[in-house]
């Protein structure tokens, strides 16, 4: 399988055997849409069909067969045309799977998934969430999204689900605007990028990211240790709402902020733990596929997509 | 089929035909647990297996051939040993599957289903959500609980899912304890129990349940007024939080607060309308099947069972 994660900096690129070996990798940027004077995100379009043909040829080059071609995007994609509409890459509707159809001469199944679902999917397939029929997988990022297994299913709502950066955790004055319009998202306050601005916001002080917030937090500095508490306090509340609504059994965190290990995952466990009642209480762990999960997903999907056809 | 929606003080009975018309229709009480000595919630069983005995019986002597029986309970169902557990019923792990099939000499096919869901299944098979392939169906009466319809399924979670009226909608101070033991749950403002408990609390004065709130608010009551804006209040960050989580196209509103109609749904409409930013707006409606719906979807499940043991 040829895959390729699309992100909003780098494409992260691979080919993949049907036993799940990756046989290469590479990483390539993606070019900055807004550099583009044509507009509508055509650079970033383009870049992308390049890759996937480059890689097909590099596959058949190195003696393999393409069976098919998985692309992940950051974006919402309307199955029914093949659309996608990602604001960062300034794309509206635009006609992806069609536009890789033309570019791939051959007759290859092409799948094109959401990047957190494709992460959720390698995950369940291959990961942290292996054998599961109700889980979650939840990158802790730039943003934060959930791929949802449900009833043994990973959930789409038409493209739409999983938004459970964007529901409202915090109340009253303490919400802040999100990027998203609405007050008070999870992402406000407990993604990557969320920790570093609310620490500079605190401080005055700017920082590299949410990693340095985190040596802060490690060295004691009582800021970054509120700002950690709050997003702490924010993770607890949205993983016991989504306990209680979905019943998962294994909860597999993901993203940069996973990089802290235990100090994220012990609070979240024993907050988890001394809030639920009557629910099943999830095991809460680390996902394992790191920042290849997207990639694997997207070349598993694949996969599956090929096999199903070569059944039908 | 026949057809039994046991509740905690009355079981609604019904024998329906494959077309779905209810061919006959009864109540009957629902002993209380707590008047038998014998403890286990036996008299309950008891008057269950005798409910859908002589309804079989009487579906014989009226020419007509049982295909099925459907059973809902208010409970947590082990659908692996089809035990049941019920508070309210002091039913713990209570084997009601292998007492039903003793009790009945046939070989027919025995459906057992959570009262909440064997609704939403109904309202999704022939009522208001007849058609959408992602939905809920949200009753507000004494409890809440919703019926989740994900990707064309009615999501079960191993039992457990759908609990959004023991989800925190309720921050700060104004969060109140809930009968589950978590505090803020959407249940402690918003269910009917909650607006007469919450009204008495403000005023020290004793009403015939939410129906006279209802009254007093029609009246221009200003206690019921603030009670009635709290519960709307938590309503709309229940149903934004849904959304955007679960990316819904229609949204059922049922139970006895629905008798309130529009003074409910208009509010509900305009102020999910109001939050929602990115998301997939959903349609906001009554539910259609009103009491009747937990049995009417027990016979469904019953008759899709004898369906496939038809089929294969």
């Amino acid at each position: 399988m040829v895959a390729v994660d699309l992100g909003g900096t780098r494409m992260k690129c691979g080919l993949v055997a049907a036993d799940g070996a990756v046989l290469h990798r590479e990483t390539r940027p993606t070019p900055r849409a807004a550099s583009d004077e044509r507009g509508g995100g055509r650079v970033v379009l383009e870049a992308l069909l390049e890759t996937v043909v480059e890689l097909s040829q590099k596959a058949t080059a190195d003696g393999h067969r393409v069976r098919a071609i998985g692309v992940v995007v950051p974006g919402v994609i309307d199955a029914e045309h093949g659309t996608v509409g990602a604001e960062n890459l300034e794309w509206v509707a635009t006609p992806v799977l069609a536009e890789l159809k033309a570019a791939i001469s051959d007759d290859v199944p092409i799948v094109l998934a959401h990047d957190v679902r494709a992460g959720g999917y390698a995950e369940l397939r291959q990961g942290a969430l292996a054998g599961t029929t109700n889980s979650m997988f939840l990158p802790l990022g730039t943003g934060i999204a959930a791929a949802m297994i449900v009833d043994g299913s990973l959930v789409s709502g038409d493209g739409y689900a999983g938004e459970l950066g964007h529901s409202k955790f915090i109340y009253g004055d303490a919400a802040e605007l999100c990027a998203c319009g609405q007050w008070g998202c999870l992402e406000t306050v407990a993604s990557a990028a969320a920790l570093a601005r609310r620490y500079t916001a605190r401080t005055g002080r700017t920082v590299d990211g949410a990693r340095e917030v985190m040596e802060l937090l490690a060295a004691g500095d009582p800021d970054a240790e509120q700002v950690w508490q709050d997003a702490l306090a924010a993770l607890v509340d949205a993983l016991v709402l989504y306990t209680t609504l979905v019943a998962p059994t294994k909860i597999a965190i993901g993203g940069g902020l996973v990089g802290a290990g235990e100090t994220l995952l012990q609070p979240l466990r024993e907050g988890v733990h001394a809030r639920l009642t009557f629910q099943r209480e999830p095991e809460i762990v680390a996902a394992v596929l790191g920042e290849e999960a997207g990639m694997l997903g997207a070349a598993q999907m694949a996969w599956d997509r090929a096999d199903e056809e070569g059944r039908a």
